[in-house]
């Protein structure tokens, strides 16, 4: 019979959060290094993830009225520089190509580390009325930045992305927009990837390099540290007026167009696995796992165990994406590889169950194995998805909540930040100084000013001063 | 009533065929010149085309049990260096980055120019018995290539594509493969584009920078001009040696991979407009076309007329990708738009119509008209976008066959391409300077030794001597 033997061991997550980390993206083979330091090979199990957030992001967007488009991955120096504090922001690390077709370019070009210049250069010349407005693109691309300290999915010289561009005729339509994009976000992070998020703004100090205002969405890690997920910005006419994009309104007056930027990336992935995952690999939510049911004979030489794995295999087929492993490794590995990948059900099935028409289901997320009849397998399998992907946002919550602290003086703040991994929810007076200091002394940084605030004491956490804003603190990634 | 005024007439496709291509990538609003010379801006309309050419060939490669990956954009000169004809191919040709984080790099990097030599890389290091084989991975990405002339979709700084690498246990699995993937885009382009191909293998002189074998798709445009519309390579283990792709086999001793690549790009764009457009703009086949089907209201204002036209787009949106255009522009605006962007079907309903439970069914490609029972409009529309794409592809490929031409000798051969645009089937010994010459001569290159070879002359059509191949000659993109 099967001996469960492991794939190969990984480092434990209360051990070594990072080595853990570090060893689930390589034995779940979602990546791999490759040679050009900080750039990253992401292999089909990472991919595949990637294509599901692709498809059903892009979706979302669609019912929005936003389409897609491409810009050039080359941006010319004289452009990205229009903006200075864009050019502040993202001068610093970009990469610059220098030589092309065997000559020395006359102006060098960087590879894109955003967009932002390049939809301003196009707009200014392709929107002239309010008839043309709004304008709502996005596009999905690679983007490079030149990071000195580098993690799969987290931080690497390139990463995958979407970004949304959109020009409007109003102020308030603009604001509107970036808003609507970041629910459209953090909608999708519960509902798809299972995992819950605080909804607000960022301080200046922690602002978009060009922007009015950046709104975020922020996710606690398993480890208690802060990851921001997905962001929204609101450029008012900054970049309108540096870039002269103006438009003959229905007043026949020339105006400034208002506009936003909107981005998430594969560190969605890095989430997912730092989330959901456990000692034994991967756990992911069946609505973004690339497979969803894995069914593995058992005792696959008997007589008829493949040709009902087959069976059951073609059923499922029709409503969920399914694989059979019929490869000849042992069933035991089999088990294990399976739950490395995350694969959120798997089907044993072998010639006692086929004796008594049923299956054995086990739930990745909590190993809890039911017996079906074959007759219903469709549909019992059809609720585990759900209760899984329901389950796994609610643990996913209730962990958030478990580690979300309050303080109301600097000393309460600095032992649960330096002793309690998690949020920490404190007032804040709104000058940077505070925030300075706080990241000087605990290395935490404000996540956001949360839409839902709360009146936690009248003054300021670090400074004592009166209080403006509730601010989720924390380190993050 | 409506005036049919034109949306603004384009230049005819017989009086400046590229001045005609021009004026539709333009006013089809499938792209954009951007302010990097020889870089373009993909707008809504030609990204919507190329995001269903993606979606289809994305699921066919999946079929036949290809996976996504993802390498990264830039390629380190050593590594580009390691394969001779490839460098020399593409060397003078690429991008330099020489610059990152502000700081000069110790070693230049170029932008993909293509990613044989990353995916050399990664399969050097990943592979290593032949359980590991194949591994069959595709890309989508943007590829960077220094090109001195530049034509939308055509041949441009930076282009949209896919590239396929695959590595094999033996030599004939990987022949094998490289013909199933130029059959599977050949298959592609009838389907789906309605481009009628020749398939066959490309002479040494015109292959691939690295390749044993390159096998192409040769298409003919309306002017008689051909494009080359997907390669597919067989590299043998050139680049496996040049790498140190090395597996151990399953009689135990270490060998070299074998390997190919194949690839599509935006250029497939190109082609839709050039073997189908007309002097109303673009024509698309119904099976690529964002756009299926375009409903206009006549005399909108008139009671019921706008409440019966959404009717009809909610009932037919079940099946097609339909749109209702409810602007204030006159139905005749509407109408020359709408064959300008190529929509296959439009519906007209006015109140007469309305009165008579029908409407007014128009065909992009042929201006064919008739009329419906609102009824069984469902099942008109299906049969009507049927038998466009199929009529589409019969004048395509009517079209091709009377500009195939044969020619014995020189005589012909140089009268044939210099009066009759179009495919010159002629005979070859297979020496490169009968090629060299004709180029020189005529401007007319080799396409293809086809796969259905005939025997036209015993001997090539330029020195006379015994002749080795039928071979497509022709003015070419």
């Amino acid at each position: 019979m099967a001996d469960k033997k492991k794939v190969e061991a990984i480092t434990s997550r209360d051990v070594d959060f990072a080595q853990w980390y570090t060893d689930i993206v390589k034995k779940a083979e979602l990546m791999d290094y490759s040679s050009i330091k900080g750039f990253m090979v992401i292999k089909p199990a990472g991919y595949a993830i990637w294509e599901n957030i692709q498809k059903e992001m892009d979706r979302r967007f669609k019912e929005t009225g936003v389409e897609n488009v491409y810009m050039p991955m080359l941006i010319p120096e004289s452009l990205l520089q229009k903006e200075k504090d864009h050019v502040e922001g993202f001068a610093p690390e970009v990469a610059w190509v220098t030589y092309g077709g065997g000559e020395e370019l006359q102006e060098r070009l960087c590879v894109r580390p955003t967009s932002e210049t390049l939809f301003c250069d196009f707009y200014a010349k392709d929107v002239h009325s309010y008839r043309d407005l709004p304008r709502l693109y996005n596009q999905w691309c690679s983007v490079v930045r030149w990071e000195k300290e580098t993690r799969p999915f987290l931080r690497s010289r390139e990463f995958l992305w979407q970004e949304g561009h959109t020009v409007h005729a109003t102020a308030e339509e603009a604001e509107e927009r970036t808003i609507q994009m970041l629910n459209l976000y953090a909608d999708f992070c519960e509902e798809v990837l299972a995992i819950p998020v605080i909804k607000g703004q960022k301080t200046d100090k922690e602002k978009f390099a060009g922007a009015v205002s950046t709104y975020t969405i922020e996710a606690l890690m398993h480890d208690g540290k802060a990851l921001q997920s997905g962001t929204s910005h609101n450029f008012g006419d900054g970049f309108a007026r540096a870039f002269g994009m103006q438009f003959t309104d229905k007043d026949n007056q020339l105006k400034y167009m208002h506009q936003t930027s909107w981005g998430t990336t594969t560190r969605l992935i890095g989430a997912l696995i730092m989330v959901h995952g456990d000692d034994n690999g991967l756990v992911l939510p069946p609505r973004v796992a690339p497979t969803q049911v894995m069914i593995i004979p058992v005792a696959a030489h008997k007589p008829g165990v493949m040709e009902k794995a087959e069976e059951i295999r073609a059923k499922l087929a029709k409503s969920f994406s399914v694989k059979l492993d019929d490869t000849d490794k042992s069933p035991g590995y089999k088990f294990a590889e399976c739950e490395m990948r995350g694969i959120p059900v798997r089907v044993e099935i072998g010639p006692r169950d086929i004796e008594n028409n049923v299956a054995v289901l086990v739930r990745r997320d909590t190993g809890e194995k039911t017996e079906t009849s074959l007759d219903d397998i469709e549909e019992t399998v059809a609720k585990l998805l759900e209760t899984i992907q329901k389950e796994m946002l609610e643990r996913a919550r209730a962990h958030r909540d478990a580690h979300t602290y309050t303080a109301v003086n600097y000393e309460e703040f600095k032992e649960t930040i330096e002793t309690k991994p998690g949020f920490v929810k404190a007032m804040w007076c709104g000058d940077r100084a505070c925030e300075d200091k706080i990241k000087e002394d605990l290395a935490a940084t404000s996540r956001c000013m949360p839409f839902e605030q709360e009146q936690i004491s009248d003054v300021c956490v670090c400074c004592g001063k009166p209080a403006k804003k509730m601010v989720y603190w924390g380190r993050a990634y």
